[in-house]
């Protein structure tokens, strides 16, 4: 099975079924086979062989979807590339991978330009205009070329390669393949997040496995897929009713965004079942404003990353609030081991812990990456029998729940003490006039590290650190109490998945500090 | 991904979760796990190593579910024995696969003494009393080994053979891989047919992939097993009413028996969400009736064999009863390719035929067989470019509703036109006199074969064979009606999975013609 099969069962299963929206433009499973196979049979024109590599750096759109079926139709492999990275770094990553071919849309054709001639790849241009001068047009390219067969891929072989690691140093390819990306479907399709009949809205960045993950369950069973270009409150809440949208994925600052909308009171979302959550934890303020928000709407919570392509634990509904899961606070949890997967916490030596004690999060399924692109030894480090290592600290219950505490190299060790910022990042999030928190830790002589908080107060609200401090106090043990708190009024840096970059507000606090140490000495 | 990933997972998330549910024998997972490590201890003291053969020959019980896991959890291969087959056929198959083991219930103990006499392989008695001399005692070795690692299996290793074709000339040992198995339950959950919460009851023999299907997407997702010794309409009543059983799957001759038992008026069936039925067709006069004794329970029509592990395709509910589906006379289809199937008809060359064409029934997915047991060239015959070519006769209409009209071998051909006997039988069973129907050709000098039709009459009633052949003629062609009427009384000759066994009524056929042949010769 190939990440292609749902489309070649789709067409003969319901062929009219709608099967892509973009705005105004709707198309039937019938329309997007036959672009998809014209698709595959211009790569092929263009000298794209099996296994080729091509780029697409685009906003969201029906034909990004296209392209991720007919990349793989054409039997090459597609590299989403993430729109927030800088110029130095897409071109990076194109040139790590080699990539044969770059497709922009309108809000990269400058930026596109730039990057063919630099690394010497072909351009195409996917938009509704004409296209720039240098480029190949793909309506064209797909009204002018015949459909050609399926590749027919074999379920082993790569067929993506999705650049990570903003939040963690340099960039790493990680290969997904065929099977990667069925299984992950196949596991979130058992555990019932996409039943038949679902309409899926691709809100979240399409580049990105988060949203990816919503979409391949949908290519698997031949729903459709509704499309927005990037992220607003407003267009998801016209999408959802305009398309009886009935299961999106958002990361949190998007639901907070969403839900604290002040149109959401008198939008149709009658239609919206599910919001799957994930690519980064939601504090529990914020999950129970959307809860109210959209009394119709079931959360569940996802936890995975790329190299898992990318789920691995899944927070039912019903585990957030049944009153057994409300006794044991179960929101805090990313959830239990979705079907098809299994997790366990070990040690630095790789061996599992008992349950309650902290370690890394490790995870074993068909999901788990073929590796990372020409990166043997870091392949070796995080894959080890089989199991993905992803960097994640946490510790499993009795029951199988996982909780995150940091990712390992996030964790705070303040006077022998370990401090995990996301209880305190909890913590500080339940203050009423806090909007958005960030907890890192900072050098200090007496205590090796002491805990330092990055706060938003929500729109017209004051807070100073002092309150911030002594609210803490009153709720966890005084060494995870911030020592120090940093009072911000804009957004805090994000990943492209919507992870604070807390490696960015390391440097920005240590910059801030060097002036004065400076003086100090 | 393997067979035993779903206990691996269960023994998590739900150890204290109700595992298996014999009569007054009630296991945790976590008891079940346990028995099961043992029991894979035990077979590796026994010296079965990776890859050998453990036969069971068994009624069903919760051990026959330890016994799937336990043998997988050893690296070794099940061979689930025909309990309907002779003494002859059995020893045939132990012989084929070379077992090194038979495991017996009580009813068996006495074949299984003699077979392991004559084989020369090891037995073990798998029941509550005390094991014959000269068989070990399954909970014994269970009680007295210590619990082993799952030998973790890969997914592409052989992990059963099923012995099949019971219906058409010699048997053959079908292989099928961990992913096999485990891919056809992915699809069937895809599919929604196991819900989280399930509680699946195995009413039909445990040796057979029918009932194999359902058990093995519960033990994928960790649900509750509840086990009957062998079908019984009583005895389904009275598991499901006492076990709040949710789900099973029966064969249409064990729908009718227990939708025609008076009893089940006063039963309270009302956990019973779905039946899933099929390894052979349902006349559309029996499955009426059975919505109207189970008024909650939805219906799912699975087709498949045991070469695909063993679904192909699925009739959702709302397509036995929506508007559309009625008009449509959807009842006739068998489905459409379940998630992760691809199916279509093709000609005798293996070439795609257009829709409305009869062909065979040829199919692809992860879930079709390894091959037959050191039979390569039979294999070559039946999987060809990755597609099972299924034996069975069928169309597909322009939505993708596959239609059986017959196996292959079993079509007939009178006076120079297709007869397909499951449209006569379709006819047949209307008739209100008629309990069972099956229709064959018999040899004709002017026709070449003319149709012959064997009934059963319902209890009480009176048909002869001048009133079917009428009754046809109001409905169908001439030349597809009836020539000859058999009136029987008893049980028509049945499979393991409760399909009529054509060739053997073409033999009585052929016996009782013979000495009026020779009287007339």
């Amino acid at each position: 099975m190939n990440v292609t099969q749902g489309l070649r069962r789709v067409l003969q299963v319901n062929p009219l079924g709608l099967g892509t929206v973009d705005g105004d433009r709707r198309r039937t499973w019938h329309a997007v086979g036959d672009r998809v196979a014209r698709l595959a049979g211009a790569l092929q024109k263009l000298g794209i062989r099996r296994g080729d590599r091509v780029a697409v750096l685009m906003l969201n759109s029906d034909r990004y979807l296209e392209l991720y079926l007919g990349i793989a139709w054409a039997g090459a492999v597609i590299v989403p590339t993430n729109i927030r990275w800088s110029h130095a770094e897409i071109e990076d990553s194109l040139r790590d991978c080699r990539a044969a071919m770059l497709v922009v849309d309108k809000a990269f054709a400058v930026m596109g330009e730039v990057l063919a001639k630099a690394v010497g790849l072909q351009l195409v241009y996917a938009d509704d205009d004409a296209a720039p001068s240098g480029a190949l047009h793909y309506d064209t390219l797909i009204e002018q070329t015949d459909p050609i067969p399926d590749a027919m891929a074999d379920r082993e072989d790569l067929t993506g390669i999705f650049y990570t690691g903003g939040t963690t140093g340099r960039s790493k390819g990680v290969m997904l393949s065929h099977a990667n990306l069925v299984s992950n479907a196949l596991h979130m399709l058992a555990e019932g997040l996409l039943p038949e009949g679902s309409v899926y809205l691709n809100a979240a960045p399409m580049f990105h496995l988060a949203n990816g993950a919503g979409m391949f369950c949908s290519l698997i069973v031949g729903g459709t897929n509704v499309v927005i270009r990037s992220f607003t409150p407003e267009g998801v809440m016209n999408a959802i009713a305009r398309n009886k949208v009935t299961v999106t994925l958002l990361v949190p600052t998007m639901i907070q965004m969403f839900v604290d909308h002040p149109g959401i009171a008198d939008a149709d979302m009658s239609s919206l079942k599910r919001i799957m959550y994930g690519a980064s934890p939601i504090s529990e303020a914020l999950l129970n404003r959307a809860m109210t928000a959209l009394p119709d709407t079931e959360f569940n919570q996802l936890y995975g990353m790329t190299e898992l392509a990318p789920c691995a634990t899944h927070l039912t509904w019903d585990q957030h609030v049944s009153e057994d899961a409300k006794r044991k606070n179960r929101q805090r949890a990313c959830g239990r081991a979705t079907v098809g997967c299994e997790v366990r916490i070990v040690d630095a030596d790789h061996k599992p812990v008992p349950s309650g004690t902290v370690g890394e999060v490790a995870v074993r399924g068909q999901n788990v990456m073929m590796g990372y692109w020409e990166r043997p030894e870091e392949t070796a480090k995080a894959v080890i029998d089989g199991w993905m290592h992803t960097g994640d600290g946490g510790y499993m219950d009795e029951e199988g729940y996982v909780y995150l505490v940091d990712r390992v190299k996030d964790m705070i060790i303040s006077g022998g003490e370990n401090v995990y910022s996301m209880e305190v990042e909890n913590v500080i999030s339940q203050h009423p006039a806090v909007s958005q928190c960030a907890v890192i830790g900072v050098p200090s002589e007496q205590w090796g590290e002491t805990v330092h908080a990055f706060v938003i107060p929500t729109p017209g609200a004051k807070v100073n650190g002092a309150e911030i401090i002594a609210f803490c106090k009153e709720k966890i043990a005084h060494y995870k109490c911030p020592r120090s708190v940093e009072i911000r009024s804009e957004p805090f840096p994000l990943s492209g998945a919507g992870k604070v970059l807390k490696r960015e507000l390391r440097r920005q606090y240590a910059e801030a500090a060097a002036p004065a140490a400076a003086k100090a000495g």
